[in-house]
């Protein structure tokens, strides 16, 4: 098949590395001049996986109309903010064809509280969309480390086409059909990751971070199934699979940026230093505005806001820890 | 309140300790003669949590019959395996009176496959009881860090009464009244813990273990469930939060026991040099036991007894990663 990965951060270029490993034609496209020549000429995505060598056959654009001009599959991989304009200009180039589109980027919009897939309906209306998630960091997955996936969509036929494409003996997909299940799971853990790093920064221990990242959990869920998710999809892949990735894992941008924050840093301090995104600064704010749209209570992700507007980290902790007694699921 | 705990492992004592900080009257009961000496002499436990200093009005016995005399709540703190034994000479020296019981135990009896509440309902028939669980390393409860648990019982008065009598500004208890899903979640973890130790020691990624944490979740939950759990119990303290915990913590016995199977050391040799149980292993083929009587499916937990039994990790790992393409969610 013909691919398009449309955005070329280390997970887009991840993508488009596998799926021609996996046997298809690929196409990226890149917002950066730097990017598509060091792609073109040195197999290398210079700015955003500088360490990986890329298979030679995948060709890099600076047009997305030119990325996208064959493909079956395209797969929207820009940060979240930016998948609104990146999608639109995709959306143009497509001229009424409707290949499938695969949404990678994990996050909300501000402003509209919309999810990715939302996003994507309106501006390549028509085309079928699969969700695909799960905890997967971008270096493992090229280093072809055993992972596992989940390709959510209302289309049961695309999910399972994204299933077979997407799979090889190293990366199992797994299909689901709880589109908003996935996609919150995906973008609100990263407020979660933060709050664990911020812990770590603090040096508190295994038993805080356990805690938290099961509270955290609930409150995803809680949020999730106000939307019309399975709370049972909370519990998979694309929730506490990631959940666990990001909040454990050394790797993860939104944990370091808690670790810092515990140590003692301003978060735009910080976040002026970086080049790439940690999603879940925008994210905690858009997830506590969802919460008050939707009468759910998101205690963590408040706290964390509350912290990245200069409240102590300590005293958050005390708040938490503070509040009236409760039967572990309530609503 | 006189608080009576019975079993002076690492976490009993943790707890008794945690019960007169609480402001109770509290007797403990070890089997070790130099555990009772040195609690009572020195107000440590020599053999199993030797760098802890206790509260000195703690008291150590001797004698089962002695430390539950006066108890308006036992607790139930011995190895899974020597629970019956241990709280049947409990139920003998109740003599009709019917304190309250939590169980901290965590683990399946062999044979039987019950869990701890059951088997305490046969030993100390007519007690109220309550399991207590929830993602707790002894030694950072000990320190004070921030801990949340879940206290579970059929008697819903009974778990509110342990939430008030346990919780403190450092420990936050949540009510539940799902008794099975928590007691086969603090279980079944340890079987993942021992997985997630052999990927560790084989020296695979954070991806990997995400995926296993989060798919033995999953065979945990289905289990749980055709036993009549809640399925989102297992997405809480007791599953998820223990699971994580267990699992990508560097404390856990059961991981540190996986760390040394993946890099190839036999598991019966590991447990001969060992003083302490690691509950996964038992815990594992009961589980499997349970499984095949329920007609749910564990593939890991399977994979786990075939590596026990000398199969080679990757060889587990790459029959795991081969199976059927599927939903995630499936029975």
């Amino acid at each position: 098949m013909n691919v398009a990965v449309v955005g070329a951060g280390s997970w887009g270029t991840t993508i488009a590395d596998l799926m021609v490993r996996n046997g298809h034609q690929v196409a990226i496209w890149a917002r950066e001049p730097e990017v598509v020549t060091s792609i073109n000429q040195e197999h290398v995505n210079r700015l955003f996986l500088p360490d990986a060598a890329l298979q030679e056959s995948l060709v890099a654009y600076g047009d997305v109309a030119d990325s996208v001009r064959d493909a079956d599959v395209i797969v929207s991989a820009a940060p979240s903010h930016a998948v609104r304009e990146v999608s639109g200009r995709v959306g143009k180039a497509l001229n009424h064809r409707t290949p499938l589109v695969v949404s990678i980027s994990k996050g909300l919009e501000e402003g509209t509280l919309d999810t990715m897939s939302q996003v994507l309906e309106e501006t390549v209306a028509g085309c079928p969309v699969v969700v695909l998630s799960g905890p997967s960091f971008a270096k493992e997955v090229f280093a072809q480390q055993p992972t596992a996936l989940v390709a959510a969509s209302e289309d049961a036929e695309a999910a399972e086409l994204v299933q077979r494409t997407f799979s090889n003996p190293r990366l199992r997909v797994y299909t689901s059909g709880d589109v908003v299940g996935v996609e919150l799971g995906a973008a609100l853990k990263n407020v979660i990751a933060v709050a664990a790093g911020i812990l770590d920064g603090l040096g508190l221990g295994h038993n805080p971070r356990a805690a938290l990242i099961t509270r955290g959990l609930a409150e995803i869920t809680r949020l999730a199934e106000a939307m019309g998710a399975d709370p049972l999809t909370l519990a998979g892949l694309a929730g506490v699979g990631d959940l666990v990735l990001t909040a454990t894992g050394g790797l993860s941008r939104n944990r370091s940026l808690g670790v810092e924050i515990g140590r003692g840093r301003n978060v735009h301090e910080i976040l002026g230093e970086r080049r790439t995104v940690a999603e879940g600064v925008r994210t905690a704010h858009v997830a506590v505005e969802l919460g008050d749209r939707e009468g759910v209570e998101l205690p963590i992700a408040r706290e964390v806001t509350h912290i990245f507007d200069g409240k102590s980290p300590r005293e958050a902790i005390g708040d938490l820890m503070g509040r009236e007694l409760k039967a572990e699921q309530w609503r």
